[in-house]
């Protein structure tokens, strides 16, 4: 599942906006999809990028997913909003929510802005780094399909929801981080029981709740622990909240971001914090201590067997740095596949 | 290690009152220290109650931590403020930040205080527990020593900073998470090598940064891993940077929270928000939406082996309402101790 395939960066741009143009989207929501789902794929979150073209195509066509992406204001004040997404797509819902966002916290320091009736935004980095390179703090995060156990449960209860912030750091550009809720995504268990491998403790739950490392158990009913165990859980209520209950969205087992059932709308909710750091301090102060801060931990004592130490975000601005350098990115196969699926559902 | 004592609630007030009256705080702030030194004994959060109260008045003594907690405005906008805490004691001085973000928030909706120049401000669930009071949903957190490992390193280089939010959740109360950014305290690894039993995966590296599950190899040199690896790193990368860099306080190696060279202040930062939720909903809806989500994972099929289901902060919930029914709260013989210890220091 790990071969891939070398694609021209502008190629794909442009498949990409013919793509969601035929699907019925405005010429300007179609190159936010395109801006936002080719960031991510340069950046190697290729379980966020194109490979879901062809099921944001599907949703699209069957009507679960309206291609009318504009937010209708539900509460506004200086500092914070609240909006209804009329069911669109998450991506260009997302990337508006967080030009208000931005903008509220350009006029007042601080800009908070909620919606509902969203669908999956894809990598929530793409909306915190929007603000960081704005010279802002931010925090975004969104609920999504419930695919964790809750601490004690062993049923899937919980979203596997979508949280990162992102600081201007100077040198280092950003901090950029951006997680899901679970140990790992259920590709790595996938990898994993190729290779034969056990898995560590605390990724999985068998069937009946109890812990186990065995591959073929997820397969087999079981499900994903959230990472670091009641820490994480409590971190994935916490995205449910902010986003989802806060939002006036559907929450937990209520959320159906990805239209299994096609046609029947998602109601997911998301949040955006911006902050603008240079009422505080010169906005360089903020952005050098970060740096410090950073330097200070990378120049520490590495671990036996580490090459490196990172901070959030590191590999993946590396990684877009060489693909933009090279014009070509890496995709995996599947991903092509899908992209192809989607040109050909819409007949192009 | 595990064994307690029990003290009369009344009593306990009384002598910390004393105590910290005696060590130079004002009437009022002295209410405060025990209020929330005593709210935490009685949710039996042991490490973060009575069990600090000799430390601080060492601190206080030494004069690296000030009597006098005012907080002095570095800046304020009708949703955001900063303020310096003068070198004084966290929890009065957090205290005070909460009250000027909940007035924020009652007035704009939006209600965020940085604090810099302060101390340990003990249990951060407190903070935001006082928010979801008052209705209001909060989060709230703190740099502090350095302690835990980022990944990567085999040094102790980023704070186990303390992270909480709070929300109103209808019949269940609030949801009141609060969390350290290590897998586990080190008196959990202590707890382990008593009962000679070996750790868990993830909880520490060796001396070389290698992971271990032997607690002696905790003793010698080594460091707690964050809850989660790279994602509770990240975690306690985004405390920092909200509590400290934004409040201009000391950073990670910085930090001198508990005044180990005595005398020597601290700057530690904190970071409180309040959102008035009743501004996008009838309070009441939001409360019963909290509480929804919470009967559908609480009644989700259980793990084996698993009594129940919790929601963040239950278990403190049901400890702190036994304790008040009988009007007697158990605490460690070590923090009988220390109580002791500070009263002697004061010459009580």
């Amino acid at each position: 599942m790990n071969d891939s395939i070398r694609l021209s960066i502008a190629e794909l741009e442009e498949r990409s906006k013919r793509i969601f143009t035929a699907a019925g989207l405005s010429a300007d929501d179609a190159d936010i999809m395109t801006r936002v789902l080719l960031t991510t794929e340069l950046r190697g979150i290729s379980t966020h990028g194109f490979v879901r073209s062809s099921r944001y195509v599907e949703c699209l066509l069957s009507g679960g997913i309206k291609p009318v992406c504009e937010l209708e204001p539900v509460y506004e004040s200086p500092s914070w909003g609240a909006f209804d997404g009329g069911g669109g797509l998450g991506i260009p819902l997302m990337y508006k929510a967080v030009g208000k966002a931005v903008s509220k916290a350009a006029s007042t320091g601080v800009g908070i802005v909620n919606v509902r009736n969203s669908h999956h935004f894809g990598a929530a980095g793409y909306y915190s780094g929007m603000c960081a390179e704005r010279g802002f703090l931010s925090l975004s995060c969104s609920n999504g399909d419930v695919l964790v156990a809750a601490t004690g449960s062993r049923e899937r209860t919980i979203g596997n929801n979508p949280f990162s912030y992102a600081a201007p750091a100077g040198k280092y550009g950003m901090v950029l981080y951006d997680i899901a809720m679970s140990m790992v995504s259920d590709m790595k268990i996938t990898q994993k029981m190729e290779a034969g491998e056990p898995l560590p403790d605390g990724w999985i739950i068998d069937r009946n709740g109890r812990p186990s490392t065995r591959p073929e158990d997820y397969a087999d009913g079981g499900v994903l622990l959230p990472f670091g165990g009641y820490k994480g859980y409590g971190m994935a209520m916490m995205v449910e909240i902010f986003s989802a209950v806060l939002s006036g969205a559907a929450v937990t087992t209520g959320v159906h971001a990805w239209n299994e059932t096609l046609g029947m709308s998602g109601n997911v909710g998301h949040f955006i914090m911006a902050l603008d750091v240079s009422r505080l301090m010169p906005a360089g102060d903020f952005a050098a201590s970060v740096e410090r801060m950073i330097d200070g931990i990378k120049s520490s004592e590495k671990a036996e067997g580490a090459q490196e130490i990172l901070y959030p975000g590191e590999l993946e601005k590396r990684r877009s740095e060489a693909a933009v350098a090279e014009g070509y990115v890496n995709v995996t196969l599947y991903c092509a596949e899908q992209l192809k699926k989607a040109e050909t559902l819409l007949g192009l």
